[in-house]
């Protein structure tokens, strides 16, 4: 029986899951995430963490060790653009530059192979491979947290692209005249209407500017107070959340366009709205695409934030066999 | 010694090429296309055309007899939405409804089997294996003529998609707030601005609004004579082109969003702008994405309209290995 671990670096813990060569989590802790501008100190940190784990062995009854030997490896996800080279590329929230984190994590953690993938796309591979797309032969996965992210799976596998971005469908454009700036420097990303804060942008300009009253305006807007004052029937928040799916439908439409999955699966913070959320994006899919493409499913994320950890083990175990 | 046909299905007139197993084009020709409720017909004049071609065997020195043995199959391009179950849907410069296409023309042509594909799709598969692609771990084709059209060829296959939209991005929306529908039915697709009619559409509305001389005002604005008089430093005309490269550029960075690819070869009519084109565009597109994924290969196609027979030979090639 082999084991791998699967290993999310987040900005503020790191995840990290044992799993049976299977893809089956045995178990999965987090640690906090060291940030330093060099990715030494952070890779130390888990080292640590899973030769720790190795020596406490399987607990099933009886005392079972894992033996180095037994480990395939590590899959590894991280929150920057990783390009075809293994190059990870400025992860932001970090504060590292441009990191060659495979060949790293193999020197410091003493573990081989380590594979690197965006931490979006792992999420993806981790959904198709063990959450809501399960089964379905092609899945585009969207994030919608703080930003928003995503990944496409077909076949199996998670497209990585050549520059690292295939998937990142928060920086599509889906407003032209946009003149307010993204976070990503450019103008009228889908992230500045789609995102947590997007969302929270947006109903602020809309209460600024009208007169209604509105549930909305009894406390901080937030993304969940949107969508909870839309669910309960108020019509100011259900014009808002009508623009910001009009934008998020637009955008999956235009992906289709692209890569034509069977399912669309939602993830990050922003899915919690759950089925309403659904169905004002898939409305405003439909009036965007053919008649002979509307019928995708439209589904919500079950791995929640361990997505991306197990992702990361698929990735390892697909890339061993 | 094993041959194949790739068979292109146009409006106007069927191609068909004679292809060796290694994909090399040894002799392509044309029949009209018989315009019919049903493809019954059409599929009947191809069957006569290959059987007659067979018959008059390989001409090199010697009279080299091809035996209906040795053809491994038919690849065949055709111009609407090919579902993942084989379904063509409404190829409506045709008039057939929904057709199983492969079906039909293994039962009526004789030869099994026969592979079928989108034309756009096939002729990206063509340039792919054949032409601008050669040597490309992924690439995205832009076909711009009368409409727009694509494909996404990733590791040597072609993307089809789950409801034959895959690479149909000339009707991804670029401009949500248009008002003017396209052919399609929707509002705001690339295909209004980029495709020859939309590049002078454009021209026209631009040309009544203002003021201005220009060498546009010389005679019938075309495609042709709107590039050329951009080439000509006429000012007017490289607004113009400015702007239907603007949306093209973004368009193309929102499909690297998706699938990140290697190269963007440009096809079709308008493509014959050459080097211009390809420069604004590119131009366009390099302000729409991230830092690191600016340096993509931008090239004009080089198989011109025999890229979707000769796709079709590929697609036949890649299915029987």
């Amino acid at each position: 029986m082999g084991y791998c671990f699967g290993i999310d670096i987040g900005g503020t813990t790191v995840k990290i899951g044992l799993a049976a060569e299977d893809g089956t989590l045995l178990e999965g802790w987090e640690i906090p995430t060291r940030k330093e501008p060099t990715p030494e100190g952070l890779l130390l940190d888990i080292r640590v963490s899973i030769l720790d784990r190795l020596d406490r062995g399987l607990d099933r009854g009886k005392k079972q060790k894992i033996r180095r030997a037994d480990i395939l490896g590590i899959g590894m996800a991280a929150p920057g653009a990783v390009t075809a080279d293994g190059i990870l590329h400025g992860a932001v929230n970090i504060g590292w530059g441009d990191v060659a984190l495979a060949e790293e994590a193999e020197r410091i953690i003493g573990i081989s192979p380590v594979c690197v993938g965006n931490d979006a796309r792992l999420a993806a591979l981790g959904e198709a491979a063990y959450g809501a797309g399960v089964g379905a032969r092609s899945m585009l996965m969207v994030t919608l947290g703080t930003g928003v992210g995503g990944g496409v799976v077909l076949n199996g596998k998670v497209l990585m692209g050549e520059s690292g971005v295939a998937g990142e469908i928060g920086h599509m454009t889906v407003n032209p005249f946009e003149t307010v700036r993204c976070n990503c420097g450019k103008m009228g990303c889908l992230e500045q209407y789609a995102s947590a804060t997007g969302m929270v942008r947006v109903a602020k300009q809309v209460l600024a500017k009208r007169r209604e009253d509105s549930l909305l305006r009894q406390k901080e807007v937030t993304a969940k107070t949107l969508w909870d004052a839309a669910r309960a029937g108020d019509a100011l928040a259900n014009e808002i959340t009508d623009a910001v799916s009009a934008y998020l439908g637009m955008a999956l439409a235009n992906a289709m366009y692209l890569v034509d999955t069977e399912k669309i699966v939602f993830g990050g913070g922003v899915s919690k709205a759950g089925e309403l959320l659904l169905q004002k994006v898939e409305k405003a899919y439909r009036s965007r695409v053919f008649a002979h493409s509307r019928e995708k499913e439209f589904l919500l994320a079950k791995l929640g934030n361990a997505a991306g950890m197990r992702g990361a083990a698929a990735l390892l175990l697909q890339k061993i066999r």
